[in-house]
């Protein structure tokens, strides 16, 4: 699919998935865009658990309260390391956001959709308890998690505000004040 | 391009551009794939400055001291806003990393180059002097910055960790203790 074509088609899927799995060869694929994202000083932080083992998805779905997480035939988790690689500071944030976005565009181009959960986890000690589930060590946070699946309705991305709404050239909301005289 | 292709061939390029400008036509579309990333409950909390002004780009020079920023015919700035959106907390960095990706995405599926420049912004008020230069407002911070040319050489993306070293299925590290045995 065309980069363009995937970025445009992208779009955060909350229905139902057809019960069929996902095979791990496509998983693979999917989560190889992430490995490919850049980070910060090339540090590469962040780390993927991809979920398809029916006990363990079932056992996440009750740690995620989110419908899309209990239809899911697989779940990626992405995980995030806040080692500071740059003059004391981490990017920890912005890598483990950056794979993930390549991740959102691998599943768009294979026909797959998804869900950035993110929030979530950081209420209560969500995190931290998928992360005992699944063997993260302490140093390490659960950041997001893509339920995975074969969509069975069709969606599109939400409405985006225009270009002229979120971008200038050269200067921050050139062209504003002329639109109001 | 596919976007596997654009995936893999994405990298972090610092060497000389061709003395050539970048069509508005071409920034425009890259942004567009900016504004079309995902955003916490689509608050679209990223914005952008398209720096193509010679006099606007040599002052970005003096502020962000990094030799690319001088051969660089255009500079897409990624401007954060730490609003919260979800039960107080803010998606305002991984926004503007995951729009951040789609433009690096979209730059190479036009054949540009870039690099994604952050740290250096957070060093003493650079950031602010950026936002200063450019008009931004004061609740909003300039984040990233991506020099924009065509590039005089060939490079490829850094060396990446393998897929077994970073991602497994259903538990963190899964397979290594077999490995060590």
């Amino acid at each position: 699919m065309d980069v363009f074509e995937a970025i445009s088609g992208r779009h955060s899927y909350r229905g139902e998935f057809i019960d069929q799995p996902v095979p791990r060869s496509d998983l693979e694929k999917i989560v190889q865009a992430g490995i490919q994202a850049p980070s910060g000083c090339n540090a590469q932080t962040t780390t993927f658990v991809i979920v398809d083992d029916p006990v363990v998805l079932a056992k996440m779905a009750d740690l995620v309260p989110r419908p899309i997480m209990r239809a899911a035939r697989a779940v990626i988790t992405c995980i995030a390391e806040h080692r500071p690689v740059y003059k004391g500071k981490s990017f920890g944030i912005e890598d483990c956001a950056a794979a993930t976005e390549n991740i959102l565009l691998a599943i768009t181009a294979l026909g797959y959709a998804t869900v950035w959960i993110d929030g979530v986890l950081r209420e209560g000690d969500r995190a931290r308890q998928v992360a005992e589930l699944l063997g993260v060590p302490a140093d390490r946070e659960v950041r997001i998690v893509l339920p995975v699946g074969l969509p069975k309705e069709h969606c599109k991305q939400r409405e985006k505000q225009q270009f002229s709404e979120r971008s200038w050239f050269n200067r921050y909301g050139a062209g504003k004040d002329r639109e109001m005289l």
